[in-house]
């Protein structure tokens, strides 16, 4: 039997669990029951996940005795959005679902964000809990909070932070889930062990591609060490003031490296890897980290079937890019930077100063030197 | 000088002063920059409001060195609605505003609900001030922090709950206010006398019909104390999940009136009044109040100029209104009931409870027997 491990997301009366095991779907309706005390769960999901995984879910939580109303999102972030959001709240009043309503989102981050918003506003805020059934998702979607819904002009520029009652990781729903989309997945566990903890990096190095094989005796640790990490942090600082901006280690290229493929192409994940490696570099070059910091999170991400060099678009392409940032505050951004492997900061940068003129892309110039 | 007072709603690190005066509003600017820090202030209201005040109170925050954008959402209940909340974000998107920008609500209840919600969840939620300018507003949607939208099939079904960093009360604001609209305010007035403060509730006795002449000398130390009644309530129980309950007092048949009457031809306050009389005569009625308890507040009430008499629809009409009230709980409402003036209660009931049969209201059998 595969490990099962439980985190306690401290944050006082709104602290939570996320309890990672393998082949655990079938008991999650007891955990929801008995963290919730909820009477009806309103089961959010997308088709493809929903068709293998939905059924098992509804069962559960029938067993557990809550009425189970399914409700099902067109997949694709495009479609996370407020005429989603205003079809869920319909669906919600048209089903009677009141305060004792449990939302249970069933999918990645996408349907995580969504009927968390949902579950954040629907009759000022009812009860959340997240099944995440991807990498991503169960290390970064699950832990901090945050949900919410793009609107055309930007992503997730509309939003709350709503803690779920319970995050509950069944590893089995991996097996189903793309390479590509796992390796994604593990850039987040990358970036938890760059920022705060180098012997987990470490930890990481040792195991290398083997993580990309969802074994869960291997894969259980390593998740519940990421979400601890992203925990410890969210807990230190809720809002978003200060520290949890670290969390945004890789973001700040790699949301730029997304929007200028207008988000098509490429996953948050291999984005975030881009990101990173250029924001380890940037750091070095900045003497604020010390020589082959970048080296060795590029040569991990590699092993992770990740890219690593950044897509050869115009600077000022980049520079426009990053200046939409919507953490912007003036001109400045909050750049994330490493001061060595697992130890990061922030530091007020324009976008010309973490992008400065000269600098082309090793894509550009024809791979490594 | 009319006098100036200060009540301070105890939210630990979201506390915030609600601040009353006379002639006021040009002040406004340096209470919101120094509350805020805000270097952008996004100030909302209504056509007619916005007419009279906006100006005044735009000119005050850009003196206190705000930029200022000014947006109008159309007048009236119909209009707090998603639709609006859209048109808002994406008016904050194209005019840059950022996690540095405070929404300001300029008017009654229905801005200040709807530039709350859009405060609340655009970046993720961004500071709110408001600045009511009718009773209703500066006692009851300016303390609590409840914000939100209808839905077409319901009011208030979508919101949040999102603390104000300032309320700004000017009484000045009041001289353009219909009298029956400042006697709807009272309502709310009258009921914190009811379920919280007996010597206030005598206080307002003495008053009476003075209170509709928007005197400040007599009705900013009222106003202070009302709201100050709703923040030791809202103070000791912020999620509404007990004791708030209270400040639901003749607001079970009230909602049940308003819905009746599609909301059209009675204002809240109206029919808050309406439920208050109702609600002691049930106390009175079940033996939990004293005899003569309904009798004083029905008295006060009518020297307000308020209806006191419940509408002649069906009883079933009434019955499936009480059960669609979304604080419904499986079949039971928690009525809100007096045991003397001064201390109220909540008591599960379900609606055939509420309103037994065989009590027709007394419009219908000719007024008061």
């Amino acid at each position: 039997m595969s490990p099962r491990r439980t985190v306690r997301v401290d944050l006082g009366d709104r602290s939570y669990p996320i309890v990672l095991g393998h082949e655990t779907l079938a008991d999650v309706g007891g955990a929801v029951a008995e963290r919730t005390g909820a009477s009806q769960a309103v089961l959010v999901s997308v088709p493809g996940v929903n068709r293998l995984y939905g059924a098992t879910a509804a069962r559960s939580l029938r067993e557990a005795g809550l009425r189970v109303l399914r409700l099902e999102v067109p997949d694709g972030d495009a479609t996370k959005n407020l005429r989603q959001v205003a079809k869920l709240y319909d669906a919600l009043v048209e089903k009677g679902a009141d305060r004792s309503a449990v939302v249970v989102s069933l999918g990645g981050g996408m349907v995580s964000d969504l009927a968390g918003f949902v579950a954040a506003t629907y009759l000022r805020g009812i009860q959340f809990v997240t099944v995440p059934t991807t990498i991503l998702a169960m290390v970064d979607a699950g832990v901090g909070g945050k949900v919410g819904v793009n609107l055309k002009q930007g992503k997730n520029l509309v939003g709350a932070f709503h803690q779920p009652r319970l995050v509950w990781v069944d590893t089995a729903t991996l097996a189903s889930l793309p390479r590509r989309d796992r390796a994604a997945g593990l850039a987040e566990v990358v970036k938890a062990g760059a920022i705060w903890d180098a012997s987990f990096f470490d930890r990481l190095e040792r195991a290398g591609e083997k993580l990309l094989e969802a074994d869960p005796d291997l894969l259980i640790p390593v998740l519940a060490r990421a979400c601890q990490i992203k925990a410890e942090v969210v807990s230190r600082d809720e809002r978003e003031s200060g520290l949890r901006m670290i969390l945004n280690f890789g973001h700040t290229l790699g949301h730029a490296v997304e929007a200028l493929h207008r988000y098509r192409g490429i996953l948050h994940g291999e984005a975030v890897a881009i990101g990173m490696v250029f924001a380890a570099r940037r750091s070095e070059a900045l003497g604020l980290a010390p020589e082959g910091t970048a080296e060795r999170i590029e040569d991990l991400l590699r092993r992770l079937e990740l890219p690593t060099e950044r897509p050869d678009f115009a600077r000022g392409a980049y520079l426009s890019a990053l200046k939409v940032d919507k953490k912007k505050k003036d001109a400045h951004v909050r750049f994330v930077v490493l001061r060595e492997i697992g130890r990061a900061e922030t530091c007020p940068l324009t976008p010309a100063e973490i992008l400065p003129a000269g600098r082309r892309s090793r894509a550009a110039r024809g791979g490594r030197s």
